[in-house]
């Protein structure tokens, strides 16, 4: 491991934020690129934009390009956006669909197995079944689609196992992305992930969001919430699995993962403006019990389901220095806009919580990189944070094993 | 001191220009940000911005922010702009007035004096004590406010004895900022700063400069002028005081500092297009001596007092290849704009001299970086640029004091 | 050699695309500038631009500005645009005439041979002759103006010895410029060199050249057709001398350069959509053999001539990743826009192929950035970057010799 992030790890007070360098330093970033983002699972995309055999849709991270596709048995496969010939971008529209993958620039060919089908004039001492595209790791999860562009990533087999079941009920491989929304913010990852983290913020910050959701309370006042809500949830067929292995909690050794269910204040069956429902129940829910499943599929997927949608989040990372908040809001497959749900109403809630979460972390930014800045104390209700910090440095550690 | 840094000193040719790298290199700009940005005093406001209690005024630079407060006793004070929690921006209005300094992020809030106020569920196992804002160190001379982001800056003591009583009939603290102007300029500050240092290029370069001040003339014929000029100050109550304490000429071991009056040109009562006066005369000035008061405070805050407006610069580095020309316009605190002055006339004669700086320090920066660029010789008329070569030069070489 | 790079061109397979770093590296990068661009000639600019004593015109290249300027005496010469005083750069049109060289900031003046005409107040002490403008290395061969920014670069005399011949019958130096375009590149310059020297994309991008063009056909049907034409292009007075200089064909141990003739598909007697003819013939031509020559002067510099114009390339690196593509159309001197030729149907052939050039490259550099980026095989039709590799190597290999 580079010496400068062993000593920056070996300096880290437990309990208290990060130092200056993780957000602003290049090695760090250097290193967060090929331990975290070149290791983690990412959400690439849902398996009905690409319905039938021969649809693609791209997933770009920083210098990378991934072609996710449905093959010609329904099979979604990935494959590095790179032609095996000179290295050019294969497909360059974010979505289509397409026979065979054709280079732009000399035509090179590729099956949807990623096999070479033609190279036009190469010469025949060449073995071809070396110019396949390079194989992307894939795993698709109740119709979300994740990647990762390591050759030896975490473990995907206990996350689904545990958390299949209780995605299930939700049915999301029966939703459709209703909205997309992208929000530039100039801040480190780590800092968005951070303010996803904890909801300490909440009461001073998101007036819309505290109004219905008990999070950004102390625990005392959540707890008899959470129980009433137990009920209900037991009689509309939601799950209120706890799953924590997250971090130092995480004891499978795969993939990070968690799951929790909890109540939304009374009156809330949803995160809507009112508390009314916003679109049609989700999978094979029977009704409302009032309540929000907040989920991780690794350490940098979240997503919030409510009864009759779901919301993910993206992180992108674009730079040391600047990121993207991606959000995308699902909705039961079969649910017409306008119809079945009002747009407007259902991004309401997290587009402008997330409006007002870029100001903030974009204020978050400018003062960690002053040079006064000095790591301060985490309250409880940051205690996420604190997992995200030592699972993070985890990663950060794990250097020199994965060369 | 960093080997490439001691090697460009050791070459640096006495009567010549600086070399390349001094423009150019990241190494050199992140030792400027070190041992000069973070050690000198920079002009941070006027205390006319702040006359109230609770009125606060924000000066960035770099990447820090300094928040300039006036607290219930009336005493200016200055704190880092960062929250001792996980580090957010504290003001993030330019200006403002406020009872306490309350975090956008999670509500931490101080007093006036930096020490925390609040800090909701913050265990109490930590002590309150050790978690006030970062106080800056902060000099108020005449009015003007002078800040180091250094906790041991040059000592400001020397400078106050010496400048205070030739500031003082000048009322500075009895005036307010009729105007601020802003030039963005692509050019390593260094040579901002030399091209003010300098006016053998006033000839071709500031027509309507050349016209009213002798500064551009070889000496021999400006010290007539001066001689003349020195009957008319005693009386008008000007001091003609003559203080050299920069770089080598500073005995202080203080901050170094200046302060020189000169003569302007026949028919010039003060730096305006046509001679005539410009607004009312300042402090306890009696009259028009028909001279400018050129004075430094530290090394980078060069005034020029005329006896009816002062006009400040500041040298704001924004990257190594990129700098903020800034101007503020003083007069006296009575005068009305549209009946004692015409903002203008006022502005007139700095701004349009500044345009042409910031094509010809743009022209020099470009020029600079070119593969074939030799430092060539100083004239006579350029000794100020030695003196600052010298000055910055010294300061590049306490790294090793400083750590 | 910096050991980065040696063990990069050590890893180099023959017969494969290059590695990553070479196109993404700032190592890398630095070692072009010194190695590549600091050594090799450059073209600078057509003799028809500055006709008259006084007339100059800029040749700029990364941090570096070169004036052009014919003397009293009409020879052409060159200077680094850097003032001996402070370094300004001296001219900042341009192009345009003047008797001498002014420089904006405090006017020194230069003679147009580049020896110190004045320089106000500077002391008697300093020896004038050592402040002559830097000379820059140039060359004119047939009217096209090459420069170099090295002291020492590659011998001109056996590339002028060998190349004006075979330029003589087309008259060149009595061209002018009839348009120049620029074509912004996000691409390292390798990239857009690489893709000059192919025309195996040209079938799957370029319709409109493969319609006139036969280089993009294997050459057992290529073969065939400049056959035929060389017994038209001897009746022209076409030159069909085959010269390859290049890399490690090039035995002269000067700069590389190369001429070749090259048939057009029947029925096109230039470089039109149609076939026709678009310009006055060119120099001493009696007609059109329907062929194109294909020349190189140095490694930077290809051009294209037909009977009746010539297609000029420049590849301006601007960053490792970004690149300016310039094309410069030369018609006889005497021939007149709108009368003797129309622009539009003059440029439309290079215009569009750059235009889908640009596209292509730009895919390419963002799939060579990818972590998944592995260098193919070239086919055959790519020899001439196989090629390129290879002169281009060495270059970079020459840093222990040429400090």
């Amino acid at each position: 491991m580079n010496d400068k992030i062993s000593s920056l790890i070996a300096a880290q007070r437990a309990g208290y934020a990060m130092a200056q360098p993780f957000y602003t330093s290049d090695t760090v970033f250097e290193a967060d690129r090929k331990l975290v983002f070149g290791q983690e699972w990412w959400l690439a995309g849902h398996s009905s934009q690409i319905p039938n055999a021969g649809d693609y849709l791209l997933f770009d991270i920083l210098t990378d390009s991934i072609i996710i596709v449905r093959d010609a048995q329904g099979t979604i496969r990935a494959f590095a956006n790179v032609c095996r010939h000179r290295g050019s971008r294969l497909c360059t529209d974010l979505q289509g669909n397409t026979r065979r993958i054709t280079c732009p620039y000399h035509a090179w060919t590729y099956n949807l197995d990623g096999s070479l089908f033609s190279a036009r004039l190469l010469d025949e001492s060449h073995d071809r079944s070396d110019l396949s595209l390079h194989p992307i790791r894939i795993e698709v999860l109740s119709g979300l689609i994740y990647v990762s562009l390591s050759n030896d990533p975490p473990d995907f087999a206990p996350l689904r196992r545990r958390m299949e079941p209780v995605l299930a009920p939700f049915g999301l491989d029966r939703t459709r992305i209703a909205h997309r929304a992208i929000y530039p913010v100039q801040a480190n990852w780590k800092l968005l992930v951070e303010n996803y983290n904890e909801c300490y913020h909440c009461t001073s910050t998101h007036p819309e969001f505290s109004r219905s959701h008990a999070i950004h309370m102390p625990e005392n006042r959540v707890a008899p919430l959470n129980d009433a809500m137990r009920a209900r949830s037991e009689e509309c067929g939601v799950p209120v699995d706890y799953i924590d292995q997250i971090g130092s909690e995480n004891r499978t050794g795969g993939c990070d993962h968690s799951y929790n269910r909890y109540a939304l204040l009374d009156g809330f069956q949803t995160g809507s403006e009112g508390g009314q429902p916003l679109a049609p129940l989700l999978g094979s829910l029977t009704g409302y019990d009032g309540g929000a499943s907040d989920a991780y599929v690794g350490l940098l997927n979240p997503m919030l389901i409510y009864c009759d949608h779901a919301v993910l989040y993206r992180f992108h990372p674009i730079s040391k220095e600047a990121s993207l908040q991606e959000i995308i809001w699902l909705v039961h497959e079969d649910a017409v806009e306008g119809e079945d749900y009002d747009l407007d109403r259902l991004i309401w809630l997290w587009d402008v919580t997330t409006h007002a979460d870029k100001r903030i972390v974009e204020d978050n930014a400018r003062g960690v990189a002053a040079q006064h800045y000095v790591p301060g104390p985490l309250v409880s209700m940051e205690r996420f944070i604190q997992r995200f910090i030592e699972a993070y440095q985890t990663m950060l550690g794990r250097e020199g094993e994965k060369p």
